[in-house]
């Protein structure tokens, strides 16, 4: 992988590095206000529950810090209104609107999938109820809109680019759905290939992603062009993380992840490695192939059985094929970026947050 | 209540009497294919969920001829385009959105509510699991906003009045879920005052109701004076039917709600005779007080018993007080009507869909 100064300042300057943990934090900071302002608009108990999903408080009501997640789209976010030249400011709305979505999806997707855990803590589903989770979903996704739609009253957008900033979230937000049924359609079926995988993880992770590296820009006025350039380096920036959130997934450390261990094969999850594991068709690949069209055992596999598993995808290329793929989406993020004038800095903070998302796999 | 036909014509007239039934026939026909399209864009297995939840397809995906619902939403958004001197087409993208966004909350409640059927046949999510039922919801929630933001592309719709009636599906839909918030919470309560009901109900059924009965004036181009007079009507209809189904929810035979019978008494649902009875604060209305504070038996209630609380509900007054409540709301709705200029037809139509909705309790 290029060196993310030489690559963001075009290989001539030596930049200041830029700090992510900095970034991430100030798009954090900005988003802060508004987004509980946005939340405080929901009647009783949906307010609690949407504040103990966002680690707000705990399940007490008690003040608490927890992990809201990085912020990477917020930061995106911000970071594309100052692309085109506008104060991060600008950008806030749209922060906002991405980090309502996503934590729409969140919440629904949690309850559909079972999970009983996020970001270390128990999912909103298991303390207050299915019901409640549904329901903030919902009121988060339509929040996400109403933020934009204010942006043109409040925020500083014209009435145009608000739309077009609703366009964007919107059209994100069908994607994003369409990601999750195709997800929980792949858990019926033995095999998945590379191309079906992909095109699910482009719309469950790439459309947000995208969304989000543009919505600042079209808030902030941008062309056509511009969005599409920069939706593009969202779109690909969300297949590499979520190539690397397959390898971890399967190779991850719990510590790490928040996540059970050996949890993606325990659920027999279609991810990348797999199915490319399953594409390549040597021994390996057509092994791993008869003991996941096994019924025998299934969902009762022993530690050491989920181990043998991880190691026969390894075999059949699963995991360097991912890893490839990671830094080929990586790139083609990158260069989707060289295809729009911004100034240096802002680049360079676009390079160094596409590299934070795709780093995690070392 | 006033004639339909006096009212409609400003008393001096005697129109051609109004269909409703060949209104609502029309509604339907025209958002029918628009309708299809914008659930067609859903990927598998979601549209056919949708079509199952349309009544569309039985539950093994032949074709079926189910019922759909009244379509009283859509017949509003056409008529309030044609309100304003607009052809009734021009309301349809406003019409479909409101069709879309009434299905998504459909989809949630009976998820949320438990409730295993719906026009006469099993909910989705008894069907497909509550999954599917989640995801369709989101699905048709976010098909609504891009059907209107499809309307300044393909519909004629200017930009600016297009992304006004996204404003004014995002506020309804917020509406929705806040009233479904607040009615999940009346559960755990034992008291429920009027004011809260009327407020719950208001969110819940008044503000989609509000939203169809400006979208299409809103889509033509029509400004706020004329769309807060029309919402006006909505909201107070949407009030005057829920009072209806409120009656209907306890009194209503079995065979015309398709709801169980006493079923709201059953569910302990603080509808409006409930709360009206407890403020009454008489004999009967201290023991209805008493019998719903008491936790012994609760649940397990007796047709016997069930029927008893009825009685003891219309003694307190409850039924009266609704009845009446339905028609102020009734009358309320038609004065608002008046304040918006518009061809004796179209009037006469408005009129004849509110006495629909209300006619409901006799």
């Amino acid at each position: 992988m290029e060196s993310r100064i030489g690559r963001g300042a075009g290989g001539t300057a030596q930049a200041e590095p830029v700090s992510v943990p900095e970034l991430l934090a100030h798009a954090r900071t900005l988003c802060a206000a508004p987004l509980r302002a946005s939340v405080a608009r929901l009647v009783a108990p949906m307010d609690t529950v949407a504040a103990y999903h966002f680690g707000w408080i705990d399940q007490d009501g008690a003040p608490a810090h927890g992990d809201s997640g990085k912020a990477v789209r917020p930061a995106l976010a911000l970071l594309s209104a100052r692309a085109v030249g506008a104060p991060a400011e600008a950008g806030v709305p749209g922060g906002v609107s991405v980090e309502l979505v996503h934590n729409f999806s969140l919440l629904h997707d949690d309850l559909m999938d079972g999970d009983e855990t996020r970001r270390h803590r128990a999912t909103a589903w298991t303390v207050f109820g299915p019901a409640q989770a549904i329901l903030v979903g919902d009121a988060l996704a339509t929040l996400g809109t109403e933020v934009l739609l204010d942006a043109a009253v409040t925020g500083g957008a014209s009435p145009t680019d608000a739309a077009r900033a609703v366009r964007l979230i919107t059209t994100a937000t069908r994607k994003l759905i369409d990601g999750q049924a195709q997800d929980l359609s792949f858990e019926h079926r033995d095999v998945v290939t590379v191309e079906e995988c992909l095109e699910m993880e482009g719309n469950k992770t790439g459309a947000l992603l995208a969304a989000a590296s543009a919505i600042g820009a079209v808030l902030a006025g941008a062309d056509d062009r511009t969005s599409d350039a920069l939706q593009r380096y969202g779109h690909h920036l969300g297949l590499a993380f979520q190539a690397v959130d397959d390898l971890l997934g399967i190779w991850g450390a719990t510590e790490v992840t928040g996540k059970p261990h050996w949890g993606d094969l325990r659920q027999r999850k279609k991810s990348l490695p797999v199915a490319a594991a399953l594409a390549e068709g040597g021994a390996a690949s057509r092994r791993l192939a008869e003991e996941l069209a096994d019924p025998k055992g299934r969902g009762e596999e022993s530690e050491p059985q989920l181990a043998a598993r991880a190691a026969l995808i390894e075999e059949a290329g699963g995991r360097s094929w991912t890893q490839d793929e990671a830094r080929r989406q990586h790139k083609t993020a990158l260069a989707a970026l060289d295809e729009v004038p911004m100034a240096d800095t802002v680049r360079e903070h676009f390079v160094a947050l596409a590299e934070f998302v795709v780093v995690r796999e070392r």
